[in-house]
């Protein structure tokens, strides 16, 4: 998977004195339908540390800030996420480090499946293998 | 549209030494498929103050706390929203007001349907006509 295809959405968002509404519609403001979301609050250490094998997700800081470190198992890119009203879109095979929250800090993710672990790597080793047998049969 | 079917739906979650980790399968932990999903921060004043005819919803405080009162325009209930592993299902026509958030909360909701503001009531003496003339109908 080439990381060409990560990219930041810039999502619909209106300010006024009541405060900001930020929206996502499936399928026209990200390239998929929800069939999951997640979250994660109360965070206190590193997360993600895997890859999906055929999930796409959009990660954005709800709440918060922090960074991600991505790759797919030849090049890596580093993002900071400051902006709730944008959201990175993340193709499957990709491995993904969240750290560095901020306290109180919030992490959605949206995603185009629903959860099943055994469609996720959860060692990099097993990810490079992966990435090594998936060139091999190109 | 009767409250009772307004309801707390207890979301899936894994706490664990890193944090906690919620999630919602779509049609399986809420009963509908997630179209739309929008949230509200930087939140200075109230929110809400309008009724969907078609839409569901589950609303979560994914940070921080708030209150929602609501009405079918016969009855009304209020509700604390204080932990982001429960969510408030709401059914089409029931008109929401969202108040007293703290610094730094925010409101995440799902949607059933793709936004249309056209699709919405936007003043209670509106509403209650539309329940009067449903009710009439029946």
């Amino acid at each position: 998977m080439s990381l060409s295809e990560v990219r930041w959405i810039e999502l619909p968002h209106v300010p006024d004195e009541r405060g900001v509404l930020t929206s996502i519609e499936a399928g026209i403001d990200i390239p998929f339908d929800i069939r999951r979301i997640f979250f994660m609050h109360q965070i206190r250490a590193e997360r993600g540390g895997h890859a999906h094998r055929f999930t796409q997700q959009v990660v954005l800081p709800i709440s918060g800030e922090f960074k991600v470190d991505i790759s797919n198992g030849r090049e890596s890119a580093s993002y900071e996420f400051t902006d709730a009203n944008r959201g990175l879109y993340l193709p499957p095979m990709i491995w993904v480090r969240l750290f560095d929250f901020v306290p109180g800090a919030v992490c959605l993710v949206l995603a185009d499946t629903h959860y099943d672990r055994g469609a996720s790597i959860r060692t990099w080793d097993d990810f490079l293998a992966e990435v090594a047998s998936a060139q091999a049969s190109q």
